[in-house]
């Protein structure tokens, strides 16, 4: 099938672009390339080595013979939608491009503003774009598990059964999110939803949980296909964060009590996902949730597997949270669909913890150790990571 | 007390701030006069003359020897926001400066992104300013009861109490709304529900219903005092259209079967209910949600009473329903905290009715009847309604 990766030079997009391209089908990247941007905006960079887009489709067609199209533009200009997608025609569009990070999201109000303004924004412009053009394009959205935040009772796949006062229906899953991008992916789903029931459009919104891991099976076919690897405070994530802090020696910086649970999962059971949901399209009109993580972990319990495997000695250090969360809670996810589409996960094991050590071990002489502690402060409205003024996009 | 209402000129933020000046607080209003460019843009007018801000202010110093104090700007300016909350110092904050139309918000893509960014990006500066320079002022934020959508349960104020697999909490209600303006209010919900949670602000969030009415005991003291009254098929909500399509012998028009059900009330109440908000804030860091409404009509029961009551004979005419609802469905919304409060209802009554009618035949010969007509489709990305380019935000 014709597959459109929005994001598709990002941590994600870049390897899910390749993985459907060797999968045989016929893909299209759309990047702004804005989260490079990002990076200068940090003064952070990838642990790995990455490629500039151009070079990487053209590495990839070199290494496998498949072409990938690539389209540079942002989806808040609705023009470039309209245009990109009358071009492509594709018959599903994974929208992987969002500013994606929630500690990025709460540096100031100009970057909340940044985050909320761009990430809403694109998706209405795609929902108009899909609707105007072919309604039965299948929107393959990346939501987050982070939408749910942690309630206590079960989380079920979007929806949930509730019966109140002698009645029940069937209604949206109540959201507690907890950061102004978090936020921005419940507003997207509620417009999602919303254009599915009134236009008749068919959209997937895939709550993911935290991705491990860098590399995948064409990544690895040679250099240039690398994907990025962050491990800063403010693009980093937890695991990712944990077994470069290993590599260089650096305690691993455990945010409180460290008894925060999170949902995970390996890059390439990312690239499953998508590609199931691309291949079992819902019918026209239909808004469904999957809940895309393999295994749940304490945050705590993720260090001491990286400290118990890696072969640098290594502490594990507590630092006040810069985050507003519980650090004990109860936490049950369900994720029952992905599974009974036949996807087959890779779970944590100390070998792909070590192959992920040997990685950071392999490019530790990049790592900036100015960059690994959080600067992000959520309980203040200025937090102390230096911006020169103003976000990317504004 | 101090309290600034945002969208101060508009039809229910002018008499509010009249209101709460007469009851003896020190009241600044706030708005950009955008309200006003939608009527140019749109070609339609208050059926009631209205004043500009400026007269209006100074009638009612002459008429109450109060002071209210204007602040013309935008909440999109964040510098705007931060100078007036710092120059004013208000012990509260009442919001209505939104877009606050639905139809309007489903005309095009560009009035469904310029209805969002507006909306969110406005009180995303509120809640910073707030933070930035006095936690402690309290928000009192409007709503809509068109968050809830029409759930088969009991809609409760803001959270329910929910009971799965054995566990129990108390979690935000569930929200399905219908129109890109009201999902701008459910985002707003959010941020604000989590402003409060990460930053210790205080907010109530007034999920009103539907308005009606016109006049108030300040409005009536002079000409000059007039609030706006809107009847035209994008602004004019379901009971006021229906009294000036009454009065100028034009069919009421029940959009599908009638059976969509409204919560609504009047607008003394909105005043008093402002109020009763204002002067018992919630604690630190409390969200809280009252369902702001006194009684619930199915659309057609509405028009059936116009009729009756109409000195002008007037038939009932079903027309095809513009927007994507059930015409029938069940309905029952919970208000108990603001009656809890010491709310007095005005209860619609035939005496009222006939009111609004006499009002709207003082002033028929102001009506466009080309105007009355529904010209927005929910179900079309592209309205009939005519629009030289653009919205007046963008």
């Amino acid at each position: 099938m014709r597959i459109l990766v929005l994001g598709g030079d990002g941590y994600l997009g870049w390897p899910t672009a390749l993985h459907l391209s060797q999968r045989g089908h016929d893909v299209g990247v759309v990047d702004s390339l804005v989260r490079r941007s990002y990076d200068h905006e940090m003064g952070v960079d990838s642990l790995v080595p990455i490629r500039q887009l151009q070079r990487r489709v053209s590495t990839w067609k070199e290494v496998s013979g498949q072409t990938i199209q690539p389209f540079v533009g942002d989806l808040t200009n609705s023009a470039f939608v309209v245009d990109t997608l009358r071009s492509f025609e594709p018959d599903a569009v994974v929208h992987f491009a969002e500013q994606r990070s929630a500690p990025y999201s709460m540096i100031d109000r100009e970057h909340a503003v940044y985050t909320q303004v761009n990430n809403v924004v694109g998706t209405l412009n795609l929902l108009y774009a899909i609707s105007d053009l072919n309604p039965a394009i299948h929107l393959v959205k990346l939501g987050t598990m982070g939408e749910y935040g942690a309630p206590n009772i079960d989380i079920e796949e979007g929806f949930i059964e509730i019966t109140h006062k002698g009645r029940t229906d069937v209604l949206p899953f109540p959201k507690q999110p907890n950061s102004f991008y978090h936020l921005s992916k419940v507003h997207d789903s509620h417009n999602i939803m919303f254009a599915c029931r009134i236009w008749g459009l068919r959209s997937t919104d895939l709550n993911q949980g935290i991705v491990y891991g860098q590399q995948t099976p064409e990544t690895s076919m040679h250099p240039d296909l690398a994907t990025r690897f962050d491990y800063d405070g403010v693009f980093g994530t937890v695991l990712n964060r944990f077994v470069v802090q290993a590599a260089v020696g650096y305690p691993l910086t455990v945010y409180g009590k460290g008894g925060q649970t999170r949902a995970m999962l390996e890059i390439r059971d990312t690239l499953a996902c998508v590609e199931l949901a691309c291949l079992n399209p819902p019918k026209a009109g239909e808004y469904r949730v999957f809940n895309q993580f393999t295994e749940s972990f304490a945050v705590r319990q993720l260090a001491e597997w990286v400290q118990r495997v890696s072969p640098v000695d290594v502490t594990i250090e507590s630092i006040p949270n810069p985050r507003s969360e519980s650090e004990e809670h109860y936490y049950h996810a369900v994720t029952t669909k992905l599974p009974e589409l036949g996807l087959k996960p890779h779970l944590l094991s100390d070998e792909l913890v070590a192959s992920l050590v040997s990685l950071a071990l392999k490019h530790k002489s990049r790592v900036n150790f100015e960059a690994i502690r959080p600067t992000v402060n959520w309980r203040s409205t200025k937090s102390e990571v230096s911006v020169a003024g103003g976000s990317p996009g504004e």
